[in-house]
């Protein structure tokens, strides 16, 4: 439960801090910040705001999946960053509702996505789709956002770190 | 254990093939590969050599906090994709030496990583630093080598999943 709901959360909270820096250094230059949603690394890879789109739905597919409750639909209709910052807090709000009891026995669970070819395992999915998938569009949002020169750092990707002492 | 050597071993391999990619595609457009491993998003960010560096050297740190055991000290003076390689291999070789035993109660282990400044519990060090790290450094990898032109996709990054059926 800590690997989905901890882990999840906690990035996707950094995502919408780091559309915070996004907005303010948009404003700072004087340009609309929907210039960076609409900035790709390639042309032929989505935009920023697909990849943030993206990061929701793997968070919230992987939940749903895993503890085979219903996944709230979302219409990925977003167009600035304060409607991408309601996703993410949809998102977050969706994924912080299962309790421990809902991720029992995940690992070993056969899962079926819906729209998918086949079975999984639960900890394949988890593992080899879920969370891989998850940061390839969490770390494309970052990389987006330092190529198109907004002034963020490593620090702001791992964000605060929980010391024992 | 699945989280650790399942998930780093798969994406490291898939990292070597993304570098066998990366260096057909320099070949074939008549450049040397190298270009590719000094080529960055930002100036300000690190080259492809040093990603994949620190991809390892991630995997590699974070086995060796978790499990206790002395990790091996590589060079990281890397100049070529084949030695690139090599050292992906070095590193998957020492994430799969592990035991399942080796990892035992490594979720509430208190973890004092050297050249930290304090300590964690080690499902706090793993899942807030160490994977997001791990992936930081595997997704920009991707991201410079899309951004440059090579002809990868999500389905190279993702790669083979285990279906059941």
């Amino acid at each position: 439960m800590y690997a989905q709901i901890t882990q999840f959360t906690k990035m996707l909270h950094t995502l919408s801090r780091l559309l915070d820096k996004a907005q303010k250094h948009a404003e700072a230059n004087g340009f609309e910040p929907e210039v960076l949603l609409n900035a790709r690394l390639s042309p032929d890879m989505l935009p920023l705001t697909s990849q943030v789109q993206m990061a929701c739905d793997t968070a919230k597919l992987a939940t749903s999946v895993l503890t085979g409750k219903q996944a709230p639909v979302f219409a990925n209709t977003e167009e600035t960053i304060p409607e991408l910052k309601v996703l993410i807090e949809k998102t977050i709000e969706y994924v912080t509702s299962m309790k421990e009891s809902d991720f029992s026995g995940w690992e070993d669970r056969i899962v079926a996505p819906s729209g998918w070819a086949g079975a999984f395992l639960g900890k394949d999915y988890f593992y080899q789709h879920g969370v891989p998938n998850f940061y390839f569009h969490m770390v494309t949002a970052y990389a987006i956002l330092r190529h198109k020169g907004v002034r963020i750092g490593k620090m702001d990707y791992i964000g605060q770190l929980p010391f024992l002492r």
